[in-house]
């Protein structure tokens, strides 16, 4: 999907809303744990529910290894899933993936080519040769950690190179890597005054903005630093949204809290 | 495995070798495509034949993802298989994972408890909560980005953070962390001169060393200022060593080059 696409869905939807596929076995209502997959069917009636009130869906690759083969069925009838039936909607994998050259390349082709995300989250320890094999791909997107919500982002995102911190340097040294325009950030709610000097960069980069509810970051300041005329950003919720409820109205409580957030976005989006 | 039992076997087979199984199906002899899961074949024969010339192997994890649920397959058939009939052999998921602790937790459970790997690679930029969980595991290894092979690694690893690069500032504050005891360190060979510096940060860490051979780097040079008493040294060699030969004799021919490798650790050995 082309980013022109994901602006006129966030308009026509009136949210900027992504939604967190992160799902835990033992936290999903235990009526599902029959299907041959539960956690396929834990997605769908999820997706179902709030599909008209987002615009992406980021499963956390984590969550599927966890279950090994099993895990990666369901990842992958998900994503067919979404592709076929809500081909409008933005898909992430949020791997967090790096390699050398020829590995990230096989990464590139799993997440893109075989499963057919539109993006994949990446890490820019290891540098330019690291992220490029994910850039060749033409209409996907690399979505780079740049400054993460967690405490640990303290330990070296923001130490200071040449007196910026450490996320301002990976940002303005992947603009120069070759088909940077295929690149969005990973910038976390908990750090919203960071967003005033990111936007300084990238002004018009779409930013993945993760904290924003179960870890305490504030949506009204994240959108009042980071919003573009074309919006730019992608808001996502995971906990918060797919376990709102482990009873058999949990797609119906999931679509509640979802609908909270689309409507403060519709707000919002109404300013500008 | 505890790191004495790793250090016993060293000793014993006279060799720090590591060979990656990075298993690209375009590139295994196609007399091994009629099985049910060729890239375990293939693994198979090449664990067989070079099982006592090494000491550990390294599946790098995006080569299995590229082949979804048959790659898992194939992964999952090798750790068992080298668990079950190799089991002092020292076991790394290349895997180069980090992320929020919940998350990390959850690779982690995957790659220890369900898979049962000894060693798991990770990438240090989310900082102390996204590799603590990996470090809770007893007689479990994480491996931690410090200094890659790659060229990638001059954009920001070798970058000064208060006259230090932010490779030695990766080292020195893991080492805070709980249970650092639990902590390797991934050092690439194509910068010998920098293990210098790193020893006086980790005298006894065991370094895992990619890019001998189709990198370029010396084995001679990083043993020189690499090595420690303990040898503290794992030195991998991949595509060198499996794609010798795509014919019939290719575990044989696999062999061979695993043999000449061990043969210079043998003489590096005696001089100790």
């Amino acid at each position: 999907m082309n980013t022109n696409k994901l602006i006129s869905e966030i308009k026509r939807k009136r949210s900027f809303l992504c939604i967190g596929l992160d799902v835990d076995k033992s936290k999903i209502p235990t009526h599902l744990l029959g299907f041959s997959s539960p956690i396929f069917e834990f997605n769908k009636a999820i997706i179902q529910a709030t599909q008209h009130l987002c615009v992406a869906y980021k499963p956390n690759i984590a969550f599927y290894e966890a279950y090994g083969e099993e895990g990666w069925e369901a990842l992958s009838l998900t994503i067919d899933y979404l592709n076929t039936d809500y081909p409008e909607i933005f898909t992430i994998a949020d791997a967090k993936r790096g390699d050398i050259g020829n590995t990230s390349h096989m990464y590139a082709k799993a997440f893109f080519e075989d499963l057919g995300f539109d993006s994949v989250t990446a890490a820019p320890y290891m540098g330019k040769d690291s992220i490029e094999p994910f850039l060749k791909f033409e209409d996907k997107h690399t979505i780079l950690l740049a400054l993460t919500s967690n405490s640990g982002a303290h330990d070296f995102q923001t130490l200071n190179i040449d007196a910026k911190p450490l996320y301002q340097s990976v940002i303005e040294t992947s603009r120069t890597w070759v088909n940077a325009k295929n690149l969005m950030y990973v910038v976390g709610a908990t750090k919203a005054e960071y967003f005033k000097s990111i936007r300084k960069i990238v002004p018009d980069s779409f930013l993945l903005v993760p904290g924003v509810g179960a870890q305490g970051g504030s949506l009204e300041e994240v959108c009042k630093f980071g919003l573009t005329s074309d919006i730019g950003l992608l808001v996502n919720s995971s906990r918060g949204i797919i376990y709102a409820s482990n009873g058999l109205d949990f797609a119906e409580q999931a679509a509640q809290n979802a609908k909270k957030l689309q409507q403060k976005m519709n707000a919002i989006l109404s300013h500008i």
